[in-house]
């Protein structure tokens, strides 16, 4: 790892080659685990030190600071659980079947690492999406090298998370030359490019990410590319919802689309309300006006851009006009506008801005519903008297995380989360986030007849991962002669 | 679905609109299995036709044909059960933890139908991996509507099969256009630029299937898109294996190489030998010589043309010259120059041509398996005194299936099966055969606190699928008042 800005020439040093490959994915699962523990363990210890450099970067508060290194370690612990319980090897086991009319072979499949993963970091998330983010914790779990790209707008913070990492992975034992990092825009793109890197993972703009999966998908050898990219977040509020409680949503809303300055992938950017909804009235006076710095001066005046954009449209209505950069703006118009001129309106504006869209009855509404595009989430708020069965379907086709009474904002960590949608949200139909998060950097190998000492023990009889063996699953080792559980 | 040839303006008729891919993704799956299993039923009953229409086509013998239709309809019925078995869904259910210090929302996981799936047919399979076999299987499986473009070496057997798997499930209760058929070069290009389009499943050549991947990648929405390429499938004969029965080993690859007339993506293509082998010896005698009908006009001029690319290269030896289109071919090439040739050397020639590469001693071996690209399969022969850990470790990163002391050539569909490996080979980390082909056409979606009717019964509670609940795996329902399994 090379803590100075290597210009391109550089990444040679930093890209493993096939030793290091080779030495990481010859690793095994509790060495995985002790290394993800580690490097968790370490940026624990450093979290004063982090914070301050970050929140001198970044303007962030240090309250969100701390709880986002919590947020990033318990990442890198969930992935240490994850990696232990195996679960995610996804093996299967066939035994042959040699006398039957067509002979059937033994059949041992699992999953192997991808190869060396090159991950973007994230502007908005300077710890859970950067250096030890989501995507680094999950391609060490799964026995891939990773070499970051550095975002810059938090250089020194990055760097000083790579040192950390650096030195928690090569305590605790694991192969030198794992993880490196680097920076600069051109070194982003001779990353993607280096013949040695096998999978790319990136969060960011739709731009950005665009241009990195179409080199990608270019090479001479095409690598699977990871896009988390621009969200829209839909929310629809029935009316019965609005008549209930539409001064409690406009709180609700308030907060989200503000929090940590607009500045999240799963900030609410469009919301469907009935025609005079107690909601639009209600919001504008509980949204503290005024400016907020934002991240970078890049993200300030596309901000200040994307708002003039939304202000300019026919029939767009300005129910808030913002402050100058970071300070919140709400918009107005009607569903029919909304849908015809949705290629402008839905495009994210990163930032505190959102946009109602006024419906009036379930036509307008089904065709500001046909206007929206894919979003990493889409959010209902009803009544128990609602029937939301179809529009739960509709907007399960446009979103990978539905949710119900809540605000997007916030995403778990956990077994079942899914962060990911269709374009533009992601290019991909896996996660960022989440226990799942590993598949994306695996791959399955299948052993045909193999002697038992050539097999992982993942996949020998005695194995003790989760697993299917003859098509049944077995969730757990068969204790014969102990009690079942 | 349009039995006559649709022109590229015919495609807007038989590529699903909203209404279709709305009522195909809200079927449950005993329905889908039973469309599965009707489809299999009509194709069986069929056969006798099916395999005479194949026959005069294709110039395939009638054994292999009746054999590929009980594939085919196998096939189906696999995936008729993985549907109703459900691991699949990769069910997951994190239940709230409210009172926590950071409260966490009920979350609920699973994978839904990713849309309509533009399918394309291979040439030497009329029945697996053409109009009704495991691409549309799976696609089918997993709720997604299918549109087919048929190959033109077989176009009276497509039309022919289309016409029963319409009439199967529409017997069987399917939605109304959720499967089609269309011909020609020109369709099977719009076909994956088309709006509706949401993925497409190839199987064929690295040129064709690059194409399609550039178009599927270059789209203003870009969806995922799985090919299944060209394989050189590597095989490698210890010393001891060749010196202990190098010439039953010699018999087995003269078998493997001319199946089918060569016409298998998994034909053995390049075999290293000990130098002086007897395998090498002795399978010049072992093999039939003479010309055999190939597939099509443009398969047989290509093979022709791959054997004299062979031939020129310089180190080369014909060790048996074909004798025209479809005609057995063996070559002969040191490591060392197959290593500085591989670009050539390892290039698929479809059709009954292999190459042995002579190695002398551990180097030479080494420097021929550097020099492997990306493969389907990679066998290893060797014996029980043969230390093969690291090799078999070294081609686990150059194919998706390793096996030992057989043949690459038969690819049992089954639950462990993966069929897919490293670029040539395919451009995914998915797998084209086998139970695990359907998360190909799946996304994930988590709900996020919905009311218990609006999720769908496999994620509710009372779940039966097997399924992680809470981060622990259930592989079927728990049934609380009965003595457990």
């Amino acid at each position: 790892m090379s803590p100075a800005r290597p210009d391109v020439t550089d990444i040679a040093d930093v890209v493993p080659g096939r030793e290091v490959k080779a030495a990481v994915r010859r690793t095994t699962r509790p060495e995985r685990a002790r290394w993800l523990r580690a490097v968790a363990d370490a940026l624990d210890e450093a979290r004063d030190e982090l914070v301050a450099v970050a929140a001198r970067e970044t303007g962030l508060p240090t309250g969100r600071l701390y709880g986002e290194v919590a947020r990033t370690t318990g990442q890198l612990r969930l992935f240490a659980d994850v990696v232990l319980e195996g679960g995610y090897l996804e093996a299967t086991i066939d035994h042959a079947v040699r006398d039957a009319t067509q002979p059937r072979p033994d059949l041992r499949r699992w999953l192997v690492p991808v190869g060396t993963v090159a991950v973007y970091s994230a502007s908005n998330f300077p710890f859970a999406f950067s250096v030890a983010g989501g995507d680094t914790a999950s391609a060490l779990a799964a026995g891939c090298p990773v070499v970051v790209k550095a975002h810059p707008g938090h250089g020194s913070t990055s760097r000083r998370t790579a040192r950390i990492v650096t030195a928690a992975l090569h305590d605790a034992g694991a192969p030198d030359g794992l993880f490196g990092l680097v920076e600069g825009f051109e070194a982003g793109i001779s990353l993607i490019e280096h013949p040695d890197v096998d999978a790319g993972a990136f969060t960011g703009s739709v731009r950005g990410g665009r241009a990195l999966a179409d080199r990608a998908a270019g090479r001479t050898r095409p690598i699977p590319f990871y896009g988390e990219l621009g969200s829209i977040n839909p929310v629809v509020v029935t009316e019965a919802a609005d008549d209930a409680h539409g001064a409690a949503l406009a709180a609700g809303l308030a907060s989200s689309f503000t929090l940590g300055v607009g500045q999240f992938c799963t900030k609410p950017g469009v919301v469907l309300v009935p025609t005079g909804s107690k909601l639009a009235a209600a919001l504008p006076g509980l949204v503290e006006p005024g400016a907020m710095p934002m991240l970078t001066d890049t993200i300030a005046a596309a901000y200040v851009a994307g708002t003039r954009r939304l202000a300019g449209v026919e029939g767009v209505a300005e129910v808030l006009a913002p402050d100058g950069p970071g300070s919140p703006a709400v918009y107005s118009v009607g569903a029919e506008r909304f849908a015809a001129a949705a290629d402008v309106l839905t495009e994210e504006v990163f930032g505190p801005a959102t946009v109602l869209v006024t419906y009036d009855g379930a036509d307008e509404l089904q065709a500001a519903v046909d206007a929206l595009p894919g979003s990493l989430t889409a959010t209902i708020h009803g009544t128990a008297d609602d029937d939301l069965a179809d529009l739960a379907d509709q907007l399960s086709t446009r979103a990978g995380r539905v949710l119900f009474d809540g605000w997007p904002t916030g995403v778990a960590v956990t077994w079942a989360q899914h962060h990911g949608g269709p374009w533009p949200a992601t290019n991909t139909q896996h996660t960022s986030v989440g226990a799942t998060a590993l598949r994306r950097f695996l791959r399955p190998v299948v052993y045909q007849d193999a002697p038992e000492h050539l097999l992982p023990p993942e996949l020998r009889d005695d194995s003790t991962v989760p697993r299917r063996v003859d098509g049944a699953l077995v969730a757990r080792k068969q204790l014969g002669s102990l009690p079942a559980p």
